[in-house]
């Protein structure tokens, strides 16, 4: 074979090191909101979070994560191609959010992304019961994908003021992208609700059966109380008007009424779950699991 | 609740409106190699395949839709949370090239993209047998990644220069992405090689397992003959000696062999498939054709 074609191994292996790490000493060393705040930045700069703010980031990523792994599973299998990227774009994104909570969550007792994501059990995680509701049919998944949306917006948009700069920084890179899916969840709650009658009778359907898991979103607890004192957290039910304003607007606009449905016991910041968890997490986890300290 | 709070959705209509069709008008009518074509601007651009280019274009979206659906299924399954990210968005890649591939395909007879994608049964699929082999472990997956990104590699770049300026186009964009995708393949393959000895042989007996489908990929056909002979297209035997000095430079730098396996028998381009890609249709295509002409 000619000299110079192909591609040297050697060659490849600098360039994706090159590439994998482009400015991260840069912004490790100064976080500030609007930063692009990567896992690997909060993991090289060795902050450590107060142990009631990693309790706190552990919620956030796992909110994500959960949420993220429910949305990977549409990859292909969207009602149209241009959904698979988008669904799978957000997926992405949240998986991102994940990935930054969780390494801060656990720099406060050593442990990686990876530990608190395939190394937990059920009863661990701190996720609201929302995000682990199944995918369902595609009106199901853009009912939770609303109320996602636009929960984590207000959320993210009250932590760039957190005391706590990590969390300031992280959420303020998650807003910019969680302003997109709300922005997505809306135009396909018109586009659903004015389309056929199959689909409008869906979509009611969809957000009859997701909105049993909104209030838990807005509970307050023993943590958020004392994070909120400090100001390094919001209180979630600080967050309720905002999120009633944006998601009553688009309901509004499409003509659908907002559920008058009970809400559903919660627990999950507790580490109460639905049997939906379980399973997810058996998916999540079998591969790392089956291959404990391997390399890969 | 106060004026001004929330998010009129009227403005969010308008935001993705103005949001998904950047300059679409201005690339659509301008096709030329480097500009980023997407599916939108090729459907707008009118453009009509000849009947000949159209079978190429379908295999070249055939075997990027079925490697991305593969692929999609590892976000949040895969050995590390990054990972995760990594194989999400080379998947999202590959679904953004049979995107372009297949609006470029139907536009010779008048189909949509999701008309080629859900509405085509298994023996209409033109994709080869290598992007529809199963994931297995993570090493079968990262086999197939090494053998797909350095044959897409050498196909685009082959492409660049082709008569058809939308098959020149959508290659131009393709080849910077899966660039990429062959740093990724490339650097896991070394990391298998050099982690535990389990690594090793999983690494190993997966090249096994997936060099039978190496060969297929390189085999003139007539169609193939005929495009190359007007420079639409280029034949796949040409690009043989550059995967092999790539895939080989990777190969020798992790010390492995190329495996010496016979080779399957092939005919995917014929529409001739094995049961996986029964399987892998039928998840896809589920969703849309549950719904046939609903608005989602």
């Amino acid at each position: 074979m000619p000299a110079g074609q192909g591609l040297p191994a050697r060659h490849v292996l600098h360039q994706v090191r090159r590439s994998e790490a482009p400015v991260s000493s840069d912004s490790a060393t100064r976080i500030t909101p609007g930063n692009a705040l990567r896992p690997e930045d909060i993991a090289a700069a060795g902050i450590k979070a107060p142990a009631d703010v990693a309790e706190y980031a552990l919620r956030l990523g796992d909110d994500s994560l959960i949420l993220a792994q429910r949305l990977g599973w549409w990859i292909s299998r969207a009602p149209e191609l241009e959904e698979d990227v988008a669904l799978g774009n957000i997926g992405l994104d949240l998986l991102g959010h994940a990935r930054s909570f969780l390494t801060y969550a656990g720099s406060a007792s050593g442990r990686t992304e990876d530990d608190l994501a395939y190394w937990r059990r059920e009863g661990e995680f701190r996720s609201a019961h929302l995000f682990e509701q199944p995918n369902g049919d595609f009106g199901r998944t853009i009912a939770r994908q609303l109320v996602a949306s636009f929960y984590l917006y207000e959320l993210y948009t009250a932590l760039m003021s957190s005391t706590d700069p990590t969390l300031a920084a992280i959420s303020a890179k998650a807003v910019k992208e969680v302003d997109y899916h709300r922005d997505h969840s809306a135009q396909w709650i018109l586009r659903l609700a004015g389309g056929t009658e199959e689909s409008r009778r869906r979509i009611t359907r969809a957000l009859e059966l997701t909105w049993p898991y909104v209030g838990e979103l807005f509970e307050d607890d023993d943590l958020a109380v004392s994070l909120a004192a400090t100001g390094a957290a919001v209180l979630p039910s600080a967050l309720r008007e905002g999120f009633d304003a944006g998601v009553g607007a688009v309901l509004r606009e499409a003509g659908l009424e907002v559920p008058a449905v009970p809400a559903a016991p919660g627990g999950g910041r507790r580490g109460k779950h639905s049997e939906n968890l379980g399973y997810l997490l058996a998916e999540m986890q079998v591969l790392a699991r089956e291959h404990p300290g391997a390399s890969w």
